[in-house]
């Protein structure tokens, strides 16, 4: 074939990145597992198990040791590369990266729509949710915390608060305006994604992520909820490698005490609608504010967007799965262009 | 552009299957869960649980509707399509659908070798595993089993059998020839994928995979280990959708009072090495090859490979990962082909 003719085919192989059903090309995929450390069980009784019915029992000794607190990361490495870095994203509480995957009413996520832009994009299940695995009860403190149906719909900027959930669709007072699927089916589907979590794992999971970020170096985190905490803190320790951070409505902070570590960081703060008549929402935004107000006093290259303001209304929490999830994914991605991340 | 360049662009961008290290092309990538079932807690107390540090209490009332024992799966339709129908990987007991992705010693594993030979490839997490998270205490019976660093190294005849493992690398008794990437760093990495399951879920999980198949339609399954039993009784609740089964070391069986449901499906059998020489292993090879030749008997097309017979050896019971994965792949590939699954 021509010389000519290769170069025409392969500039059209690289066309525009592709939308919503139209194929996406990776030059990587898979996933790893980072993070962990051993600890030993002893004096518990040795049994016989039959694992599966008709099986040969096997001898299993709860004793010894085991490797507990790591954490699962899945990567999808698009063709071409437009994101200058890799894009981390984790999950808020009582969730898992599935977060970001398809939405529960069956459209693209997150995970998809960065890819599209040619975003190098990692998932992970933090420390004992999903696909991390969870370590024997004497590894670990304290009970898994489980979510009734109705706990996120009531919790979650989807509802009209305490009381608000009916499995009858006709009787579910949700909000006016929300963007979130309230559909039985849809909302059925976001709580089949709800995992167990511990509120006692916190230093484990920053631990992982931190493990996580000296394994792929220079890196944008996106963070949502719970995952606040983490993404500011995970900077804090490593500033030299987290070269933005994305906080999607984010519900625990970083260290006050270390503020100065987040002068080099810009940082970009998402809020969803309905947050003024929330029992709870208003403090934990002014709870987030703050301290990002902090670390823009100390220097930090801080924006903080309320998407109602930009005429995107009707944001629940989980706002990467709201059926306007691409009006708030553009919010980040033109953020993350002026920043220079993307070319 | 010529009519005859596009059409020559079009040609070449979709050329023959990649092979590791060259791009994929995707015609679609999601999730979805499937399954479930509500179920109802009453008469615990309510409780207020601050999730993060310094965040806003939330009321926890643990009294309610659940939605339990549904399904995590994971899609990736590679674009052109060669295999003609879905291929569904069903992970053994202990892990997670991790088990088909990267290999712990980072080479690429069954769900991007089959991805690559244009096979739509849809990973799941049985219920109670991974991303498809477990119920509360008072909603499953019994409790999640754990596992010790060194039992797989022992029971999965990756090492000598009880007692061959060390953490020192030098005193680490392997099997002769073992293709399990033994070194320490890979297989704690291994490690790390193992995740809790209980012995009491069997029914929930064959529920959903049922659901599973209902969902997809017509299908290949390829099931490890514990999803033997799985395999088989789903296919013989659904022997209409299940065109074809892969049972890599399966250490269950189906229902023998349903033998005939199996006639019209299709079956190959796949064993590794260092199985007589174990002590579970030849039993548990016995019961699966004997139910296999049951459903030989009542009119199906079975065919048992030991791979040492074919000259592939060192396996053990994570062949899909063991170094020569790809001779492994190979021979299913082959199989499938050669019952007109492919083109």
């Amino acid at each position: 074939m021509a010389k000519g003719l290769l170069a025409a085919i392969a500039l059209a192989c690289a066309a525009a990145p592709a939308m919503a059903g139209e194929p996406i090309t990776l030059s990587a995929m898979g996933s790893f597992h980072v993070g962990g450390r051993l600890a030993e069980i002893a004096g518990q009784p040795v049994r016989e198990v039959t694992f599966t019915p008709g099986g040969v029992p096997a001898r299993v000794d709860p004793n010894g040791q085991y490797l507990v607190e790591s954490m699962y990361v899945q990567f999808h490495v698009p063709n071409p590369q437009r994101g200058r870095l890799p894009l981390l994203m984790w999950h808020g509480g009582g969730l898992s990266g599935v977060t970001w995957e398809s939405t529960p009413d069956g459209r693209e996520g997150f995970q998809q729509w960065f890819l599209r832009r040619g975003w190098p994009v990692y998932v992970s299940d933090a420390v004992e949710r999903g696909r991390s695995g969870f370590p024997p009860p004497q590894l670990i403190q304290g009970e898994p915390l489980f979510l009734t149906v109705n706990n996120p719909f009531e919790r979650f900027r989807i509802g009209q608060g305490q009381g608000s959930w009916s499995m009858d669709e006709a009787a579910r007072r949700v909000l006016p305006g929300s963007q979130f699927p309230t559909d039985t089916a849809s909302y059925l589907n976001f709580v089949r994604q709800v995992v167990p979590r511990w509120t006692t794992t916190d230093a484990a999971i920053i631990a992982a992520y931190t493990a996580l970020i000296d394994r792929v170096g220079e890196a944008v985190v996106m963070v949502h909820s719970q995952a606040g905490q983490f993404g500011w803190k995970v900077a804090q320790a490593r500033p030299d490698k987290v070269k933005a951070l994305v906080l999607l409505e984010p519900a625990g902070i970083g260290d006050p005490g270390r503020i100065e570590a987040l002068r080099g960081v810009p940082q970009l703060l998402v809020y969803g609608d309905f947050i003024a008549q929330d029992s709870r929402w208003p403090s934990i935004r002014r709870i987030g504010v703050e301290f990002a107000m902090k670390a823009k006093a100390a220097g930090a290259d801080v924006t903080v967007v309320d998407l109602p303001e930009r005429g995107i209304t009707g944001n629940s929490h989980m706002l990467m799965m709201d059926r306007n999830n691409e009006a708030v994914a553009q919010v980040v991605q033109d953020w993350l262009a002026s920043k220079g991340l993307w070319q």
